[in-house]
C-alpha cells in the first residue's frame, strides 16, 4: 500500500479533503446490503484502479448494486455525509475514472446485468448499465439486430455513456452519444430520473441524456441505458492493404468518405505497431503503415465499395488487398488490430503505456500524425500509432516503465505536447477516453476559461456537495 | 395593439413581469448600432409572432447584430439591467418561441449570413446563425456536398440549433444534433464561448453543443454554427404509393428500416391531407394514406432497395409505385408533400393551424396515429396528419377559426389528449418543433418533477438573471 499513499500524495495535491464514510454510514450500507458492501482491501484496491497508468487510490467501501433504488439508496446515504460516490463497471478506463482520490463509497455496477428490453420493431434495446457490450451483443444472437459500439474492451454500456466511448465503427454506426436514447439516472439528491422517452428524436427541454453522457459520473450514477440496434448487413468483408507512408493511409480513408463509400470500419496501424503484432500474432504482415478495413451490405455493394476502395488506394501507392469474407476468416485477419494493444505493451518487457487520445479535423490528421512521428524520434521515444482514422482520432501507447520516473516525465511531457498539437489543429484533446484525471488540466485550454466556467457552473448546479466522482473533470 | 395586449395579458399569468429596457439602455444600443436598432411598432410586431396561432408579443427594441462580439455587446447592456434578450432567425416556429412575453431586446440575426468556411477535407462547414439552410445549400452547389436537414421551412441554422429540428431527411441523415460539430455561443456574462473543437467526437468535459442545441434560446445566444456535411449521393429517385390504411403504410417503413433499406425519405400524408393538396395542387391523387419515398445511392443500390421496398409494400396491401429520377421530376412528384402544410391550411378559409407534434417509439406510431385519427372524429375536428414515419413523428394540422373561442379551445383540448397519448405511448410531448410557450405545461408530464428540477437548476446555474428568452421551456 505504501505505493498507493505515495500517488494518493502526488494526486492530494489537487484534491485535498479525503472524505471518509463515517462507521455508522458504513452500518446503515451493511444492513441494506450485508454482503453486497465490502470493505476488504483486496476489494477496494480491485475498484481503486484501472488500465491507466496511475497507482491505486481505492475507494473506502465497495456496494454491488442490483437497481437502480439502491443505487439511489447509496447516494442518499452519501448525500448526507458529504461522502463521494463513485461508479465503477469493468474498471477499463484509460484515464484513471475510478481512482478514488478523495475516498468514498464505489458503487459497482457489475450485478446489475440484467438485458431489460429487446425492442426489434423500434431498433432499441434498454440494458442495465454493468451489462458490457459483448454481454448485450450475446443477448441478440439471432435477432437480427446488433450493439455497433466497440471501444475495443468488453466495457459495461453504463461506463461506456459515462466516457462517451467510441471505437472501430463509430466510421459508420457513431459514437457511444449517437447511439443513445435515454439514460436512467441518479441525482445528487437521491432521485431517479429517467432523462428521455423512448422516441427516437425530441425538442422537449434540454438534453439531459447527453450531459450525462459524458460526465464521467461527475453528475450522477447511470443506471440504466436505452441504445439503438443496428440491423445486422447482409454481408462483411474485410480488407488489409499496406502503404508507404502514414499519410497515403490517411488520406486513402479521407478520400474514400467524400467519395461516400460507407466504410464499416477504418483502422490504421503504423510500421512500429505492426512490428509489434507480427511478433506477438506470429504473423508476416509487411511492416509499414496498414488499413485495416471493412465493408458491410449486400454482395453487390460490397463489391461496388471494395472497387472504388480498389481505386482510391491505386492512386496513394497502397499494395495488394488480402482479403477475408466468412466470419472466422475477418475475425482471423483482423486479430493483428485487435490484439494490438496488448502486442504493442510486449515491445518492452515489464512495461505500461500511457496512451494518447489525440482527435482532430480529418483534413489536419495525416500532419498531425506526421508531426507526433517526429515528435516520438527526436525524443527516443517507444510509441506505436494507430488509431481510427475515419474520425480523425489516433493513440500512441508510450511504453514506459512504471519504475522510472524519468520515463514517465518524459511520457507526460509528450503527451502534453501531442495535447497542444491536437488542439492547434483544430482537436480535442481526448477523443474517445474522456477526461478522467489526467486531462483536467487541458480543459481550459482546450475550452477556454469561459467554457470550463459553464461547465463547473453545470457541475455545481447539478451536484451541489461535490459527492460524485469528485476530483474528475471539473473541480468546484 | 389591442388584441396583442389581450393575448399578452393571458400569457401573463404564467409570466408576469414585464422588464422593458431604459431609456439609457436603449440610447447605448443607439450609439452602438445606429439605424441596426430599431423601436419601430412594424418591426417590433414582426418580431414578436411567429407562424404559431398565438397571437404577436413584441419586444421593446429590435437590434440586427453583425457578429458574435456585437450580440455580446447587446447580453452584457441587457444583463445590467436583467432586461430580456430574445434570438431571432427567421420567425418560422410554431410554438411561440419568439414572443417577448417580458418584452425585452430582440437579437435579430438575419444580417449574420456569412458563410465562414466551407471545409470539403473535413466534411464541415461553418455558418454565421442567421445562414438559412437554403443560403449553405446555395453556398455548397458544385462542392458535392449538401446539408442535410430540412425543417421544411427555410429556417436559420441558428433557430434550427435552437430548437433541435429535423425534418424529412431525418430518417437518413439524422436531426439537427446529429449534424452538428461546434457552436459559437453568447453566455449570461457576454463570453463568446466555442462550445467544441471541430473535431468529429470528443470526450473532453461536459456536451454544451448538445446542451444549447434545443435550448431554445434560454441557455445563451447561438451565433455561430459548424455543421456536418454529407456528399450528394450519385443518383436518387421519389417514389409514391397509396395504401388502404394509415397502418399499412407505417408499417411499411418500419418493415424497411428493419430490413436494413437505407430510405432518404418517408413521409406519410393521410387521406384527409391528400384530399387538400390535390385541391391546392389541382393533382388527382388517390385521397387515401399515401407515402412519399425517396431512395438514393448508386443506381444499382437504388434498384435493390426498389426491390425491397415494392416486397415490403405488396405484403402490406400498397398499390403500385410512381417513380421519378430526374430532379425536376422528383421535385414535381414531391410537391403534394411540399404543400402539404399550405394546401391544408386552404381545408378552411381564413383557419390558422394549431399543429401537433407527437413522437413515439416506431412501434406504437400506428396505434398512436389510428386513436388520434378516432380522436379527430369523435370530436368533429378538421385536423389533417402528415408525419415523418421513419421518426415516429406526425403532425396533426387542427384547424381553426383564430376569432372563435370555443373552436380554440377545442383544439388545445385535442392537443392536450395527444400529448399524453404520445407519452403513454412512451414517445414525447415534441418530436421537432420544441417546447416554446406552448409545451411548458406538459414537461412536467414528460420527465417528472425530478427530471424538470434539473432542467431548471441548469437555467438557473448558466442564465441566473432569466434573462435569455424567459418564459419558454423552463421558468426558474
Amino acid at each position: 500500500m505504501e505505493a498507493v499513499m505515495n500517488d494518493a500524495a502526488r494526486v492530494k495535491a489537487q484534491t485535498p479533503r479525503r472524505r471518509a464514510p463515517s462507521a455508522a454510514l458504513l452500518e446503515r450500507l451493511r444492513q441494506r446490503f450485508g454482503e453486497r458492501l465490502s470493505t476488504s482491501q483486496a476489494t477496494l484496491l480491485q475498484h481503486g484502479s484501472d488500465e491507466s497508468s496511475y497507482l491505486p487510490q481505492p475507494p473506502d467501501a465497495v456496494v454491488y448494486v442490483q437497481g437502480s433504488e439502491e443505487a439511489a439508496f447509496v447516494v442518499r446515504q452519501c448525500a448526507a455525509e458529504r461522502v463521494p460516490v463513485i461508479g465503477f463497471g469493468t474498471g477499463s478506463s484509460v484515464e484513471g475514472h475510478v481512482l478514488a482520490v478523495q475516498g468514498g463509497v464505489c458503487v459497482d455496477f457489475s450485478q446489475m446485468n440484467q438485458v431489460l428490453a429487446i425492442r426489434p420493431n423500434d431498433l432499441t434495446a434498454t440494458v442495465q448499465a454493468g451489462v458490457t457490450r459483448g454481454q448485450l451483443n450475446a443477448a441478440l444472437a439471432g435477432s437480427g439486430f446488433f450493439f455497433s459500439v466497440d471501444p475495443g474492451a468488453d466495457a459495461s454500456i453504463g461506463g461506456m455513456v459515462a466516457t462517451a466511448a467510441s471505437g472501430t465503427n463509430t466510421v459508420r454506426y457513431g459514437t457511444m452519444r449517437d447511439n443513445l436514447v435515454s439514460l436512467t439516472v441518479v441525482t445528487a439528491d437521491g432521485e431517479v430520473v429517467r432523462t428521455a422517452s423512448r422516441a427516437r428524436k425530441s425538442s422537449a427541454g434540454y438534453n439531459l441524456t447527453q450531459l450525462y453522457c459524458g460526465c464521467e459520473g461527475t453528475l450522477g450514477l447511470i443506471c440504466e441505458v436505452t441504445v439503438r440496434l443496428h440491423p445486422h448487413p447482409e454481408a462483411c468483408a474485410a480488407a488489409v492493404v499496406s502503404f508507404p507512408t502514414v499519410r497515403d493511409a490517411v488520406d486513402s480513408v479521407i478520400d474514400a468518405i467524400q467519395l461516400g463509400v460507407p466504410l464499416a470500419r477504418a483502422e490504421m496501424l503504423d510500421a512500429l505497431t505492426l512490428r509489434a503484432v507480427n511478433a506477438h500474432s506470429r504473423t508476416t504482415l509487411p511492416e509499414s503503415p496498414t488499413l485495416f478495413l471493412e465493408f458491410c451490405g449486400s454482395k453487390a455493394q460490397i463489391d461496388a465499395q471494395a472497387e472504388l476502395m480498389r481505386e482510391v488506394v491505386d492512386s496513394h501507392g497502397g499494395g495488394a488487398f488480402e482479403w477475408a469474407l466468412r466470419p472466422e476468416e475477418r475475425s482471423r485477419l483482423w486479430t493483428p488490430r485487435h490484439h494490438a494493444y496488448f502486442a504493442c505493451l510486449q515491445l518492452k518487457a515489464g512495461s505500461r503505456s500511457l496512451t494518447t487520445d489525440a482527435c482532430v479535423p480529418l483534413s489536419e490528421l495525416a500532419a498531425c500524425i506526421d508531426e507526433t512521428q517526429a515528435d516520438v524520434a527526436a525524443h527516443g521515444l517507444l510509441a506505436p500509432i494507430f488509431g481510427h482514422v475515419g474520425d480523425g482520432n489516433f493513440h500512441c501507447l508510450v511504453l514506459v516503465d512504471p519504475e522510472d520516473p524519468a520515463q514517465n516525465e518524459a511520457a507526460e511531457a509528450f503527451s502534453r505536447r501531442l495535447v497542444q498539437r491536437s488542439l492547434d489543429h483544430g482537436g480535442t484533446s481526448t477523443g474517445e477516453h474522456g477526461v478522467g484525471l489526467h486531462k483536467m488540466r487541458y480543459l481550459e485550454d482546450e475550452h477556454g476559461t469561459p467554457g470550463v466556467a459553464l461547465m463547473r457552473a453545470i457541475k455545481k448546479a447539478l451536484d451541489p456537495h461535490d459527492i460524485f466522482n469528485p476530483g474528475k473533470v471539473v473541480t468546484p
